[in-house]
């Protein structure tokens, strides 16, 4: 299959445009009819193009790439975020390639990997790695709460303060005063965690808030949660940083054969997919992911237009929704 | 912050090596000692060099970064897949970025974004997208069952027809004669399905398949499942397609009032993170995920190392994972 590789020329004798204008699409740039921009996509199709290598250079070295660091692939909060986020940055011509922590078992800093494949910008979807403050690193956006977010740089996350705050109080609105905390480490989860504490002591309630403080899995909320009930008998809800730590708390409450919402009721926090399904019906906090994806990609999407940065911190609000697993107290 | 950005010099003064001796590292190439790497890894840490730009050019314009596609975030039987890459291409300096085809909306293939981010190589963990045919495209390597594998190209997967026969006999050998069958797109799910129905026989029971071929998510094992067992409420057991579309089926069964294991048993297959958990604790077909990305990472290392294409298939042996959601027919 030794075929010669179509080449640009190729394509707009295709498209019947000119080169200039194959040119110009590649690097998604404005200026073109939606017509002669289908026709040139369609030559692309048609005639196997690869523009990785032409393209490049004509876009200035620029590869359309947006790379999505995250900590889990095991923790599903951030596929609504892409999604908010490829809705935004898709018809610019930009594509999403995701890249997190857990997996990578080097030594390596798997940031590195997002800056050697040339990504044109980055949404940091976990706390800021220091690799991403040196000043030959590629825009990004930090989407969602992190600590230490640093000066000149955007960030859209939900207001965690409020999120906990709405859990927090529909527990209690339903009577109980004995309420747990799991607790992970990041900066959403510090915050969630000072709020819950916050408005359990304006309450007058008792808060027991877990001393975990590493990543969020499954593992752990069923881990935290089981000694959480233990130590606590008279712990009769659950608010855990997040969905993840609540399907673990869910499986603690089996565990211990608690009915979960009559002898329990826990709340995590982002509304992900699972919390949705029939099976598992979780009240949650709607942290509205897509919003934040959304927002996150505007921002880098001006960014990478050349715009100069101007520190944006956006702040979308969270609801809380009420479903299976939490009851009045009996 | 405009100070001038580090070279390789820089790195390799401070590592106090030679400049060919940090392109050997860059490259991950072989036969340095594993103090003069750590020197100049710690350089380029501390000095913050990107060798993005660098490197490339030593590296023949190797990016060492490996590109894993899949169909969908949502469905996380992707995760141990990972985990058995990056144990066997980290070691060789190679890095994994993840793209999707259930979060792009945009009309363009997001295998483009593959090819656009110059990836060395991809691991194919969906049916193999046309494009990656022709022969421009980087070497690829197909983990999981597939439809339609082409002449030329590695592939590893579980072997799906004992995987499927080992779930219906599982659930033949609890006495049930009437058993559902949630389907699914796909050359696995094909695989699946077409083992079912032939166990099915063999047997002389009553096979109920039912006629979807979309996505598997959870929400169509939901749907699916309602409408089968509303169908045919003979049935008292159902063999789901994967795990995910089982976690549906846990749902319809809740919503119906059919009590799992007791009214209905349900097996899915991939042994996912959450089959494990506590709280669904799922009786499930173990494909060795982990091994099969293992073995697809040697395959792809191999062929970056530039051998041959030899055209592997290998096929590991997947077992029965019996938990909590399978019961005798009472």
């Amino acid at each position: 299959m030794a075929t010669s590789r179509p080449t640009i020329y190729d394509v707009a004798k295709a498209a019947g445009v000119s080169k200039s204008l194959v040119s110009l699409v590649l690097r998604g740039a404005g200026g073109v009819s939606a017509a002669s921009r289908e026709a040139v996509e369609r030559a692309i199709r048609d005639l196997d193009y690869r523009p990785s290598r032409a393209a490049a250079a004509l876009a200035a070295g620029r590869t359309r790439l947006v790379g999505v660091l995250i900590d889990d692939y095991a923790n599903p909060w951030f596929v609504d975020l892409l999604r908010g986020l490829d809705e935004v940055l898709s018809p610019g011509g930009y594509r999403l390639s995701v890249v997190d922590t857990a997996t990578a078992a080097g030594v390596e800093d798997p940031v590195e990997g997002l800056l050697s494949m040339r990504a044109d910008g980055i949404i940091v979807a976990r706390d800021v790695p220091h690799v991403l403050l040196g000043d030959t690193a590629p825009p990004f956006v930090i989407a969602g709460t992190r600590a230490d977010v640093p000066d000149g740089v955007d960030a859209v996350g939900n207001d965690d303060v409020l999120g906990a705050r709405l859990a927090t109080e529909h527990l209690l609105a339903l009577g109980h005063r004995e309420i747990g905390h799991l607790s992970v480490v990041g900066g959403a989860g510090q915050t969630r965690r000072e709020s819950f504490l916050a408005t359990m002591q304006d309450a007058e309630a008792l808060a027991r808030a877990t001393a975990y403080r590493g990543p969020a899995t499954e593992r752990a909320g069923y881990d935290t949660s089981l000694a959480l009930l233990r130590e606590h008998p008279g712990v009769t809800a659950i608010f855990a940083a997040n969905d993840v730590m609540a399907i673990g708390a869910l499986g603690a409450a089996r565990e211990l054969g608690r009915d979960v919402p009559r002898d329990l009721s826990i709340v995590g926090y982002d509304n992900t997919a699972l919390a949705q399904t029939r099976l598992i019906d979780l009240t949650t906090v709607d942290d509205d992911s897509v919003g934040v994806g959304r927002e996150a990609g505007k921002l880098l999407r001006a960014r990478l237009a050349g715009e100069d940065p101007v520190d944006v911190r956006r702040t979308l609000e969270p609801s809380l929704v009420v479903r299976g697993t939490t009851a009045s107290l009996g």
